[in-house]
């Protein structure tokens, strides 16, 4: 009997949490509804971060994704809502979110929203060439 | 009853004010007249903002480059004149416009105009790997 | 001083009559208004013919796209009529029109309409691997 | 008020029914369930027809798309039964429906059917170099 | 507990049979042994086919490509022998099987097979512009 | 001393008279001048040929098409020429010269021409899966 | 001790004869001298054949298409002499070769050569949709 | 009468002195002569700039191109001239030129040079995620 | 007779100890089986790193990734697993591991995972424009 | 009578030492002996660098890539090498050597060197939107 669509996001233990890594996972499948018209919204998110003493679990990610199927939502408000939930379940070192909204009358509507945990610091980048 | 094209750019106010996040619209139908042989210009418009108090409303953003359909203007007046009318509604902590026009004699021109608000600093950048 | 839009389509005389050779031109900025809401249209045309005694010349073919700019028309009727229009002004062996519209709605619509001269038939095409 | 989902697919009258020609109309924003799990399964479809009589009305299409949200059914008979609909909408002379289903326990399924009216003959192609 | 690899290929009852439509499966995670070396080699296979009675079951296929995991095989009898297998599970109108191996030495090979039940005739194709 | 251009083309003997098989040269770097206006005009060239005794040689080839650089044409009537210099230089079995010039005045062309020799008949193409 | 170039082309027995399969190579790392410089040239050979008896066993081919490296010829000799000389080994049903050579002066030379055993004919193919 | 081939870049004034804003021009249509052969060269440039009192007009910018069509110079030094050039019309605050030289002897070339007005300094760039 | 698969990673002396240098390695090929279902997993791995004294050679790291065949663990853990075990072996001045899984249940994950030799800095990078 | 291949680079002054611009030259026909097995290697090199007194002259550079189709080397003795050489004939303020082999064992292997003249400082990057 297959799970129903949830808010509820299960977290694993950080099997590393001596390092800074990084975890980027892209879910193209997500769909709510426009909250003036009620018709579908479609977006494509991007959840990129560096866990704490939490990773997120995917089985529960995708049945959280898929609750916001009959839920209504401005894509501003919607993409800061979904990294607010992310982080509260998580607690990371830092998290970016990312929601890349079908085209509505020609134009198309990205969102991108990050959070870093008080008193983190990102590691100096080594860019390689 | 549509709307008609309108210079008016309407908001709706932040619904994260506290968190300086990113809004990219891209509006790949832009059109306007050229001031010297009053044919029609083409352009893609990209706008990137870290909202302040206010967002701009996608409707009337579409009414608003609509009102350019009959307006003449040389490439870099119209992009810096688009940046300051979007700046002027919606006061925004960075705003960055670009304007990618169609190619014209052989030659391609692309015109990016930056609008950042006294005092404010952009966050240190997280470059994830 | 500049022409005006117009609807009048010129021609040269074909310079090689004797052969069925192919003439494509693609059209990326073409745009009309919606019939049912007067807002803006976008699309691509794409012309291929094969020329019987006269070729459409292309300044005047760019002041007749030009002229469609505060025109109305659906996406179907409007092919079909600008196809006509090509056809009444060169009567070519073989013409093809591709109107490849912009996404509305969430919705991406081609039309593509083709005239034959009575009589004539396509040479077999050489396959080359 | 917005339009709800409907099973009802509108016409208009073709606008040059003594042409063969074809009208090519992309929908990426198809979702329905699956039947075995209950959870959301995402396609593109892509509908190819030559009209007889009708040509679909788009935004009767996009609310028809929209009432298989809450459905269920295998990609297979799904494909056929949304042709099914259609051909009995308008009664095109050719209609090929191509759904292109979302990536499911590492497996890419894609169903194409056609329907073809009795008698009517695929005009011979001009194939372009 | 999930499902063990196995060679049984199961099936479904085809929705349409009184339509020559296509099902066209794409499989990137194919991996089987190299008979001379015993070191692993990776394909990603396509099957595309007109059912007669019976649709291949895709959770079936899944657990049947996983059975290859630790069999050897050269190219050209591999892609024989799966087609062979699906060919038995299904008696398809028609099955087309392509296996696209991964490069070695510097060399890439690809292998396609057919099949065509006796007395089958494809149907005319409908090339639409 | 570096050789001059020239409108001489020059050949070889076919190595394999008895094969229709196929020689395929593109030529990104063509220029002219537009002969309404003077200015430059640019094009690529692609060459597809079958030879029968005689193959053109790629050194003169060179020169031939850096011998347009200062001549005037029509898109129209320069394909058809460099089309009939290169039939009369190698009477081909077959020959087509695709002609894609640069963009103008927002408008794209592409101009096709084949000859075929008299009496020669194209083998009938294996299309392979 | 690896093995040295060698013209030798190894076989081994086609596992399916009863069947018209397709097998497809790509060698991009064929590599000869041009007869006029001594310098090198390089080109991506295709090999796409249909066998009889016989398959081209592949490491050896890879010693053989080695062994062009300090071997001079044009293009379109030495295209026709590689199929002549897999023609020899493997006798197949059908073979195409194709030879992609890199860009000398400005200008990119293709050449594509076929063998048809006698009496061999290609099965109708099949055009799926 | 079309304007002929010229040295002389024509320049208007900057509509936002203001602001450090970019304009970026690419130009597909450079070509000159090699000065060691004589042969024809092709290259495309890129030109991106913040202007300080001037901005280059775009039709003269085309002529200046033009200019050189006769005129021979090695990659690096041609560069720095036009770039030289640009920067004695202008004296923009920042300016970059990139030359990309069509490929000869199997060897690309791109040169990219930069002119800083002294005392100038870039604004801090604002990454946006 | 081949090697078999190990988890011994070998090395050799790397050439160039007196300068940071980049080995970038990407491994296309990588396989495991899932923890939870036993079902196989399959992600693109590449590996960039600095030396100090050793390198990695490169067929024992064929045979080390193909070590894992038969073994299960989650993305997170195996990540940081086998960064730990290329570390381990070459003692790097930098070394970072990026996996990229395939999808699962409509997710795509890539889990990024770096080492920095206590008391190295990365050189300041030389951006070229 | 062509010339030979050489380790000999010949190089030509700087035509602008006052400036730090750079020269990106891009090799695509590298090839050499691999030193285990004595088969051919294929590599692109990428050379980019900022002249001080000296360029490097690309027929001498081409005819010194080519000195090494009989020579065999490891990947990384191979791309250090080949920087020491370049850097010894021309001295300059900066230069990068990418070596992007091609796969071998299912594995891709790219290798990057720098070297930095004593003292040089590499200009602050202006990073244009
Ligand atoms: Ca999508
Ligand atoms: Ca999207
Ligand atoms: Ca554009
Ligand atoms: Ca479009
Ligand atoms: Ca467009
Ligand atoms: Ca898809
Ligand atoms: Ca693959
Ligand atoms: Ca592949
Ligand atoms: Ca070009
Ligand atoms: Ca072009
Ligand atoms: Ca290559
Ligand atoms: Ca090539
Ligand atoms: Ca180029
Ligand atoms: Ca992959
Ligand atoms: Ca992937
Ligand atoms: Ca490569």
């Amino acid at each position: 009997m297959p799970s129903p669509p949830t808010k509820n996001l299960e977290t694993f233990d950080n099997p590393e949490p001596g390092r800074d890594y990084v975890i980027r996972i892209r879910v193209p499948e997500f769909t709510c509804l426009c909250p003036k018209t009620g018709q579908p919204d479609f977006a494509e998110l991007t959840i990129e971060y560096i866990p704490e003493a939490k990773c997120v679990e995917l089985k529960s990610l995708k049945l959280y994704v898929w609750s916001f199927r009959d839920e209504g939502g401005f894509h501003e408000a919607m993409t800061n809502r979904i990294l607010g939930d992310l982080v509260a379940a998580t607690a990371p070192r830092f998290m970016r979110l990312t929601a890349d909204f079908n085209v509505r009358g020609g134009i198309y509507t990205k969102v991108i929203a990050e959070h870093r945990a008080p008193g983190w610091q990102a590691p100096p980048p080594v860019q390689l060439p």
